[in-house]
């Protein structure tokens, strides 16, 4: 396996890419002059050294190069590099003051988080679940971070037992279930559910999921009956 | 013009179809033997024969063969055919007494009502308002049935009141508007909504418009921001 | 089975229509007045009366209205209404004396025929062979117009005996075979040429096919096998 | 602008990759492990380490890794590493004595080649241009390598001259134009002809051009006019 083939490799892995659009890749970077690919190729491993996984939402970020040795003294500290994805850090919506901490936002993947973010239609917290649950599945809890999002909603329930002590925070009020509207996605609604229920219900916060209906360009003619039927049932 | 461009004219009216493969169907019927082209020009004519337009929610429906006699008697009597679309019958929905008169669903046009009947999600009475309202709109009582539905709603909110008798229904007590996700659509649900609004209120009858939200395939990544929007809002 | 589902079983004929867009048919012929419907099956009606299938070339056309009773005298004679798709008439291509009666062009199908003539790169003749070869096949003169292909070829090649008396015509030099390239439409290529060659052979006349190689909008990039063999064998 | 920002930028720049996907690239990365990111980094740099053009055809290929030091010795002797695009490397098809050396073609990009390659319809010599002319132009000749093609065409049209003495190879007979079939391939096709005839000529060179016509799944019906006409011009 030469270099072109190897290469070809990791571009299939990129999210929509298949063996033909990778191989293009590749031998557009073989035409491009050199400073582009170094550019690229530093790009890429500056991006893994800039980014780290929100402790809170375990989110990936960019840590805002001012911050970095403030925010990861541990690795700065004894010389190392800092740590790729290290966890002690906080984003800059979880760490956000103006972030109403009283909704929580369950997603299934980062790309979901971006788009609600993006939308600027809700102003609350998020926590990345990192997957959906299989219909079929055994060993759900090693993919996806139920145990996490548990003790997530504990912190949060009390924030001023926050380690942190953001004390001017809001305890959680309401957890809001955001997974798509596929078998997947509803079986993961309410796998969570039924896993959070206890915790939720201890600390009197309410689960809900986001509204099923009709979503812009619906036309009634072409619908399909489970559209229907919640766009029935929550009429309004 | 000769009687191939004719017909592809006919046939570039057809739903969905272009002038291209209009000229195909012509084509299509020249190369058909005799009788295929007969059969399809009697099974039109006989169409358009059997065919009546509801009197109660504006449908167009076929009239079953052994009814036709009792239901459109008027027609016959002075020795004329039958109307078509004769506005003093009753579709199967309407004429129904295990259809539930205490709900209204208001659509805009045939298709919609018929996706809605074969989902099987809803067994209330419909209303065809035929048409949207175009957001730029000088002259819009003449193209939709505006005044209609306010009769209708009159009648419904009295059902011992009705001429046809039939006391056993309910009276209504909630519309539904329920138009495709649209500026159009959502201009039309305002503008019914201020229309019917005194007549309903007087009559004690909710109006409620379809559920908005993440429909069946909704990705949360792709989803534009009114639908994030209606999601979050009507989440539960 | 109903009206409704009577007339979507024809519309489902059509070429390119599914179930779906034949249903949307009825309820749009539904809606419609009585006079569009009328009018429709009028056309409908009329169409195959005024089409004929051309006893040469076995294309249908519409028989010019003026000359309807003088091309078709032998259905009028004894009182009956001209036979539709009679054989004993010409088209206007076939019967026009400005048409290069020294090649014939043989294609599959009527909309060939149209699409070839529509590009007014060809004033040839033509020949419909009513359908490709199926590649595994074993009943094939019964489906295609093979005898009267060979028959065609025998009287344009010594057009002084022809029983029309188009004594002016040019005798035909070249068979030009215009399939679609796919495995049927090549299978049928070879399949004509061993059926012709004896009798073209005896008469002198070629047999050629259409120039196979890159066609507009190719681009070389995403080029398959065959074409890039053709097109480099077919360079010049 | 932060890094994911610049890392879009530069991902977008990739064949088919619009602003969105090119994000969802970087989200992607930030995703993946750091050792992922890290060997891509790494094969990317190596890509251009190991990338020479060329200087026969100037297409980009791979060095072989056991030859890097025979083949591109210049740039070691003084110090520097190997540039990248050395030019004074022959890939491996021309330095292959099993390669026609009386064909060459000229194509438009290096995909282009290894599409014709791939389809081993052709074992003769390529040539980049390394673009189209557009129709309107001014400054063709710096885009173009035009004038690297008429010095090609001369050493090629007396091999025993050749620097590298490979004296069993042929002279070259003729030259291929193989451009997509669209008005600025069409363009270029006309424009280089011109440029290169008085070499061609004088060393009795033919110059051809891909056959045009029926491409694989041309269907007749559907074909455009200039496909039509090629199909018919070259018909044999």
């Amino acid at each position: 396996m030469d270099i072109v083939d190897k290469l070809t490799e990791i571009f299939k892995e990129f999210p929509g890419i298949g063996e033909r659009q990778a191989k293009r890749f590749v031998y557009f970077l073989m035409s491009k002059n050199g400073s582009y690919a170094e550019n690229l190729a530093l790009l890429i491993t500056d991006l893994k050294k800039e980014v780290a996984q929100c402790g809170e939402c375990f989110r990936f970020f960019i840590v805002p190069a001012r911050n970095a040795e403030s925010i990861a003294p541990a690795g700065g500290k004894n010389g190392k590099n800092p740590v790729n994805g290290g966890i002690n850090k906080t984003c800059d919506i979880c760490g956000n003051t103006s972030t109403d901490s009283s909704v929580l936002m369950v997603v299934e993947k980062d790309s979901d988080l971006e788009s609600v973010k993006k939308s600027r239609v809700y102003n609350g917290k998020y926590f990345i679940l990192g997957g959906l649950v299989p219909i079929v599945e055994k060993n759900t809890k090693s993919k996806i971070r139920i145990e996490e999002l548990k003790e997530k909603i504990m912190r949060e329930a009390r924030p001023n037992a926050n380690a942190l002590g953001l004390a001017s925070r809001n305890a959680l009020q309401e957890i809001i279930l955001a997974f798509s509207v596929s078998p997947q996605g509803n079986h993961t609604d309410s796998y969570v559910r039924e896993q959070i229920k206890n915790v939720a219900d201890k600390q009197n916060i309410k689960i809900s999921s986001l509204g099923k209906g009709l979503s812009t360009g619906t036309e009634l003619e072409y619908s399909d009956n489970d559209t229907l039927k919640n766009a029935l049932k929550n009429r309004q």
